[in-house]
């Protein structure tokens, strides 16, 4: 039985990402409006969100940039035009995914850009230029996570020799990603036991992106959270690839930490719905 | 972090109760046709579900029989329809609330009804009429449960002096009833072993019967098997109040005592619906 403090007190250490518009966005082909967007990057401040993943940096030689919404491809300056300079405490992230993205052209100088964070997605099977991403992104000035999918069918010895040779970069954050919902909570604290052992090696954050296949999406986020790990992905409405993710709306209202709150995020939506505008998802 | 071994291997002590009927029916107000009450019964016997509970045995002085479908009055004559003899694995159950049962005259001698589990509701303000119930039904020769509801709004010391109240009883079952779906799994945990301690001094066994509030339905109940509960309630697609129960189809998928299978539950409701008729809500 864990402590009965952990419900009450909170941990410092914990980030919050919104990846509504990421994970989201293979829902919708990336078609959200710019009010929409606005709108949601509003929510994400006032509710005390600490990262707002905007999309990914699709490589436009491999994608049709007239079959996708713009937050495929994440142009800059499609996201100056929603954030500005983004004078703000919620920081700005993108994925880039291995394989899928020319990274060398298409990720500029952080001193240039309104972003903050790549997020590096990668399979067991393609580690190696994950890590060269990781290192041409930090390089560039970003803050870097690594994002492990397909977590359920990897090798714990397989897994484990990744995250000894991801450990070795620059990377800031060591992600979990149960990409198909499949883990239970109590799968979740062996793989997050392996993670935080190669994190507290080499000195990263570890972080959880979880999906709700089997209703456990936000179970096994605060299975994980109270096992150590400290970066927490959630979207609004849960909205992302196949049976959605973390629910935004349960993680705001299960974290203590008072620069979190859930109500403005609720308003917003109930006042968008009672104009007949998009909502948040809720 | 929890042993490995226990999500590979068995307790045989575990017992699944079907509450679709009882729960489900205070969406629907019992109406539900006779043709899919025989479906959910023949599916869960596939499914090696061991207890179907058909609903309440309300009283009639206090509710119209008009205004409600049948199963909130769960008349023997109506459940032997049904079930005939029930020469089956799967036993019968009906739900009495503490001051909404003529449990005098309405629970009859075990040895003439189908019913084999009764299954006494309470508040915690209540346990005295409770216990009063469990000492007649047990008499009449009953399995008997005492489940008791709104558990989250309880204090730990009120917990613990009506389950020394209820622990004194001829009751089987000791059931955590999460009644808002309020509770996360570490307070689940906490409770459970509140609980447990109680089971452990009487000879009793425990049960937990989960709500969806916070998408933790299914989360809680494995969470509370993981700490030695033993009988889960769940009902098909989650049907219950408010944000509804513990999914069944997500149950008979996690536990690996090859009595249970989902699968007979899949197809029966493709078959149903295939043909337009009532499907188990999957």
């Amino acid at each position: 039985m864990k402590e009965v403090q952990s419900l009450i007190d909170y941990r410092s250490d914990v980030r919050v990402v919104d990846a509504t518009l990421r994970d989201g966005g293979l829902v919708n082909d990336f078609y959200f409006t710019d009010d929409f967007v606005r709108s949601l990057y509003l929510a994400n401040i006032k509710a005390g969100v600490d990262y707002m993943e905007f999309g990914y940096k699709a490589s436009k030689e491999m994608f049709d940039e007239n079959k996708f919404g713009k937050w495929k491809f994440c142009r800059d300056e499609d996201i100056r035009a929603i954030v500005g300079d983004n004078n703000t405490d919620l920081k700005i992230a993108v994925m880039a995914d291995v394989g899928r993205c020319d990274y060398q052209n298409d990720i500029i100088e952080k001193a240039e850009s309104p972003i903050d964070l790549i997020r590096v997605a990668t399979y067991l099977n393609t580690i190696p230029s994950a890590a060269d991403m990781i290192e041409n992104a930090a390089k560039k000035g970003y803050e870097v996570s690594c994002n492990i999918m397909a977590i359920s069918n990897s090798q714990e010895s397989d897994l484990a020799a990744a995250l000894d040779i991801i450990g070795k970069t620059p990377v800031d954050v060591l992600y979990i990603v149960d990409s198909y919902g499949a883990l239970y909570p109590e799968q979740v604290a062996r793989v997050a036991d392996i993670f935080l052992n190669f994190a507290a090696k080499y000195g990263k954050k570890v972080g959880i992106h979880a999906h709700n296949n089997q209703q456990l999406a936000f179970a096994n986020t605060i299975e994980a959270v109270g096992d150590g790990v400290d970066w927490l992905d959630g979207t609004y409405g849960a909205m992302g690839r196949g049976a959605g993710n973390c629910a935004m709306e349960l993680l705001l209202g299960f974290l203590r930490n008072p620069k979190y709150n859930v109500y403005p995020v609720h308003r917003k939506a109930y006042q968008q719905a009672a104009r007949g505008g998009c909502c948040l998802g809720i």
